[in-house]
């Protein structure tokens, strides 16, 4: 399969639309030393975009771009994808039937009915979540917004890139936490050659990793303190068609480093992200990334949503 | 009394001295529809300071002016203050010694150590923990810190000013939390005419209040939510001295409108902060500040220790 991967037009278009309605957020220095590691840290604050996570990007710019007359959004989500689906079908005005499977917490289907959406909660995984929300989508005139592997859903995460393109000139390299790989796909193709774009992912949500040893997109197992955000079970093809034609490959970090980063996280800067919104800092942090001293590297902190919040979080670290 | 008040020159060597050593805290802007206000915000984050709270660079400019020889600070504080001169001293390569009162949480305990300093848990309130702390000083060659009623400390908090002045030049007001009122007047001495600088106190620590009202600086009691970090029971005589000058009056707000800022800032942005340290952003939610439709408004929020994090935080809002 190959795909039409957005053009350097199609992502300016794309952040222009939504400059008015996403926030531009914070970029914040961190000397390495204050993380245990050479160089300077800029942390790309993105959980404090709206919904707390990046996610709403891409689920904006994919309903604000709907054919005229669309009535509705449909998402299978029980993560942020589906909140963010919620909260850009409340802007554009349309309804968003969100599919969730029951293991998701309670939290995460208040947040959607919070934003205005309906949560419909589906016996079972995923999976389950995902073939009735296509059921329930049939005849009716809906679109369905794919998590992850859709040029509008690329298009719109690229507005991280181009923020840190701006916030960061001077960065060589920019981390960001890979699941489907919407988030690194956007990112990577707004900064092209100016500044390389490393993937990282979770052991137990390899996605990416797999897919560059197989040489194309497989299924793979996944699990971990990080599946709920990054547990695609195979990475999207249009991922896999950006990786490849920039090189880049993965870098993986265990469960024990992500939650590790996500402590020293909130004991050093105040910042509380979810799992999978440290997992790029985790590489930073374990080594993976190998940060040299003098260089700066621009981590991206891509979301915060908690069912609640751990008291393992503000445990003691040792340091 | 009458004291004297740190002069441009003094804030701008302050600043230059201490820049390579703390954080240039981001700002964030939100549309202030996100916190159901006209105007838009902009979010001073200086809870992302080292050691959780704008203290660090009071604390730390104050160690670094002291008389060259000296071994070692003192601080009677189970707060941010204890933790910022234990940081601070842990920089300048001096003992720290700081008076803990027993009715600390032990996290603060524990945060004054992890930064080198030696906590001395006294028997009974803050007071017992000052008294303690003179009384060990004697005959010793140490300096005391305090809190908030020294130019040097007022000194190094007018970085926050400074910084806002630089990363937010069209706002018109600048609200800032107000305890003893060492931020309160760093903050207006560093931003003068330019930018009006509001000080915000909890109806329950009312100092500043009081001492509007009193003519001079009066002791007050106080309690509440925000007593930990905002209970300083008379205004200094710095920030006594600077209202009047400038002609500043003090908003203040209730306890429950302390902790509704601190939900919807979780809810709305993903930053966790402490009561006191959200008390300005309270100010703009009640309708207190009665921000206008086209101001730029900033707000300081100033720190986030929490004993631990608190289930509530992130329980529903109603919006
Ligand atoms: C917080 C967070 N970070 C990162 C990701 C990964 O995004 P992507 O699937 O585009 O790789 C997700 C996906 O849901 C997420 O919620
Ligand atoms: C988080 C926080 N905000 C505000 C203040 C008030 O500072 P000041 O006493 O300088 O008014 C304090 C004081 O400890 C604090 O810890």
């Amino acid at each position: 399969m190959t795909v039409r991967l957005p053009e350097h037009e199609d992502l300016e278009a794309a952040y222009t639309l939504l400059r008015p309605l996403v926030r531009r957020t914070p970029v914040m220095e961190v000397a390495g030393g204050d993380l245990g590691v050479p160089g300077r840290v800029l942390l790309k604050l993105e959980l404090m975009q709206h919904t707390g996570s990046f996610k709403a990007r891409g689920a904006l710019h994919t309903v604000l771009r709907m054919p005229e007359g669309t009535t509705g959004a449909v998402a299978a989500s029980g993560g942020n994808h589906g909140a963010a689906v919620a909260w850009a079908c409340g802007i554009a005005g349309i309804a968003a039937d969100i599919f969730v499977p029951a293991t998701s917490p309670a939290e995460k289907v208040r947040r959607i009915e919070a934003y205005g959406g309906t949560a419909h909660v589906v016996d079972g995984y995923y999976s389950a979540a995902y073939d009735a929300s296509r059921r329930w989508s049939e005849g009716r005139d809906v679109v369905a917004v794919h998590a992850y592997d859709a040029a509008s859903i690329v298009a719109g995460a690229a507005g991280v890139g181009i923020e840190v393109g701006d916030q960061a000139p001077f960065a060589r390299r920019v981390l960001v936490p890979c699941g489907g790989g919407g988030l690194y796909s956007g990112t990577a193709l707004a900064l092209r050659e100016r500044i390389q774009v490393v993937p990282v992912e979770p052991e137990r949500c390899p996605s990416l990793a797999a897919a560059v040893e197989a040489g194309g997109p497989v299924d793979v197992d996944v699990s971990g303190v990080a599946a709920d955000s990054l547990g695609a079970a195979r990475i999207g093809e249009h991922a896999y068609a950006v990786a490849g034609a920039l090189g880049a490959a993965p870098l993986l970090v265990s469960d024990d480093q992500i939650l590790a980063a996500r402590r020293l996280l909130w004991e050093e800067c105040r910042v509380l992200a979810e799992p999978g919104g440290v997992t790029a800092l985790a590489a930073v942090m374990s080594g993976a990334a190998d940060v040299r001293d003098g260089e700066t590297v621009v981590v991206v902190v891509s979301g915060a949503n908690h069912p609640t919040i751990p008291e393992d979080v503000v445990a003691p670290v040792s340091r």
